[in-house]
């Protein structure tokens, strides 16, 4: 294997043999091919894409490049979901007990945001005592006993991408599908679940602008996973505007413990019924999507999901006692209304907007080493189609203090876009992949 | 400076501004930058070329990255010679001297060979005691008193064009002319010459196989010269069968003193007249082309550029006397006819095998750690158009043992084709661009 040979080949729009392209991320995993020619290489691929069988061994040898887990011992069929990204979207908390309440395991591997607001863990981490560092024993531990576990990425598992990622991410070498589908694929498939649920984002607030460029990654995602024997399915779904009302850490715990309860927002309800229907029909539990839907309201109606939730929450250390009053998590210093200047419809809330807004009050990350404030953020948001007048609310900042609400209070009110007549209305789900 | 953001520019097509590209070249100079974001920069150069104003300030901050030499006190113009470089290529040897005995000053710095055979400093390194590492004072000794003087690349001579290059060779991102001009143009104008006479080779056992795309590299070179206010202009010259009769080091230093004493083949004394005559107009001493042409065939007559070879050669601490008898080199141990198999006119001899057979023969080298023989080679090599009979002499192996030489004999016999009929005259000098 002569590295820059394979570079080469790259470049010039050949696929890379299986054994050279093992070989070449085995090397670079164990730190003997410098990032120097993985960068070379990662560009060639922006440029030159691969074909779909390189995807595919790339993503393998990526997932082997650490621990597969196996949990063909657990009594319950396992199925996971991800998400590529967008802001608000919290769908993970509510979906993975209300999946589990539904008789399957669900043994989610979790990131945090970078450059955007909090993910899922940094969203857990709001919840007092609540540890995301499990050991391999204790997840199962908890998957066993209480059928669905959240924790972060542990450094055994798909060291390569770990490495790739970050090294990807300062190199402008992010946005290419294989590149990101093997990054996507080789973590999940690792985590050794039968079946995974995707949801693959598209809009202005998304990575994937195009519609096209989404149904691309979808397409790809799924017949990775079928070429690797799993059971994938995705959902193609919108992300111009924040899911639901709120966007920050604790805010967004409070905002799932709501939806558990049968008073959240329309649009994650919507969603979290249909992946979780998803992952029912993937896991074998129910024939199809329809009656997984039923099975999965069934679940929220019922509490289930909401006891699920507490259960989880206390096996990982948690404060359960916050699903009854989630008052206990850390607030803000100071609470701000963002009021509209005009009366009519909302044509629009510009999500990345809406971000910007919570990574400037504390919530999120611009570098991997930055702390994050939990108990910032907006709530209260309104959405697209909604009828406001002068001087209503469009929502309420949290805030350290109440200078730095002020500090953005413009961007804020800029995020939301008002006209005199309503939008046309947008579905939120675009389209279904079966794997 | 955000590094990132300068190769997602250049990956997405843009122009990276001035301060932005000076900065990074700076940075990464320097060591601050490492090598994958340079390395991922390059392949992003290789897809998306770069603005000629790029090209110009990336030449311009590589150069700037160390030394850049200042000849405004010698009484004598200096102008140099570049080569993009080419099998049997031992064109400088007999051109400086010839130049200088001209009346001008040449300042030439060269490189040693990599992955072919030797460069032009290995060719001198034949000559037992000549020192290619003068200090910057005794250089210019050597070209005040005989006026030229071939010295290696210092460590102080844009450093971060040797650190590219290193990384380009090892990250497919060699082939780009932007970035083949900028570091040609970098150390060449760091010699500090007012003028530079550029041969860009052409051909089968050329790096630019293709007329175009020589065209376009000779194109940029000149215009990076102008833009940067010095006087360059180019040879377009054809590479499809080695240069002279003669490849390896000593054999060539043996041939570059038969050119001077008015013996050598008639390809290397064309291209030697010609780049000569074009350098004395560069240089202000003739008024046009064959004026330059007819002087250095004058100097070539008289002896004087023999003379001047001789005084070079003993001002680096050469043994001058090999110039009365080129025997005083260290010969291989074993020679051995490559002779034809049958009768007919030699259609074509095969520049990049016979170069691969001196380097089986151990005279070139496959990494720069590796050693060098200077006696091997091959010399009376056969050319293009001239008749054979069966069992008569292609050329001669010299090797260090005679399995050695029966080792590759049957590569050596390949790359000499011989066909019934004689191939078309095919001219050297294929055209000529002014700056």
């Amino acid at each position: 294997m002569v590295p820059q040979w394979i570079i080469e080949r790259k470049r010039d729009g050949g696929a890379v043999p299986e054994a050279d392209l093992r070989a070449f991320v085995a090397a670079y995993a164990a730190g003997e091919l410098p990032d120097y020619q993985m960068a070379a290489f990662a560009m060639a691929v922006f440029f030159q894409g691969m074909a779909f069988e390189e995807t595919v061994v790339l993503t393998d040898a990526m997932m082997r490049s650490g621990d597969v887990l196996d949990w063909s011992d657990l009594e319950r069929p396992t199925v996971d979901k991800h998400s590529t990204g967008g802001i608000g979207d919290k769908i993970s908390i509510p979906l993975a007990p209300l999946v589990a309440a539904a008789g399957a395991a669900v043994p989610m591997i979790s990131g945090r945001g970078l450059g955007i607001t909090g993910g899922t863990l940094d969203k857990l981490e709001s919840i007092p005592g609540y540890d995301t560092q499990l050991s391999n024993a204790a997840f199962r531990r908890v998957l066993e006993t209480v059928g669905c576990s959240i924790i972060g990425q542990t450094a055994r598992l798909a060291p390569a991408d770990k490495k790739l990622y970050a090294l990807r991410d300062v190199t402008g070498t992010v946005p290419s599908i294989p590149l990101i589908s093997a990054s996507i694929m080789s973590k999940k498939l690792a985590e050794g679940a039968d079946a995974l649920a995707l949801d693959v984002k598209c809009g202005a607030g998304a990575f994937m602008k195009r519609r096209e460029d989404a149904q691309t990654l979808a397409e790809t995602l799924v017949a990775i996973g079928r070429g690797m024997g799993r059971r994938v399915s995705a959902l193609l779904t919108a992300m111009d505007q924040p899911l639901g009302r709120t966007v920050g850490n604790a805010l967004e715990i409070a905002e799932s413990i709501a939806v558990l309860k049968g008073q959240g927002p329309a649009d994650v309800v919507e969603l979290v019924v249909a992946l979780g229907g998803e992952m029912l029909v993937l896991a074998g539990l129910c024939a199809e999507r329809g009656e997984g839907m039923r099975v999965i309201r069934q679940k929220l109606d019922s509490g289930e999901g909401l006891e699920t939730f507490a259960r989880m929450v206390a096996a990982h250390g948690g404060d359960a006692g916050l699903v009854e009053n989630p008052g206990r998590m850390k607030a803000a210093g100071a609470c701000l209304d963002v009021t509209a200047d005009r009366a009519g419809h909302v044509a629009g809330v510009d999500a990345d907007g809406i971000g910007r807004v919570v990574l400037l009050l504390g919530g999120g990350r611009r570098r991997s080493a930055d702390a994050i404030d939990h108990a910032v953020g907006v709530d209260a948001l309104v959405k697209a189609g909604e009828r406001v007048e002068a001087g209503q609310p469009l929502m309420r900042l949290h805030a350290r203090s109440l200078d730095e609400a002020q500090g953005v209070l413009a961007a804020a009110r800029a995020a939301v876009a008002i006209a005199d007549a309503a939008p046309a209305p947008a579905p939120l789900i675009l389209g279904y992949l079966q794997g």
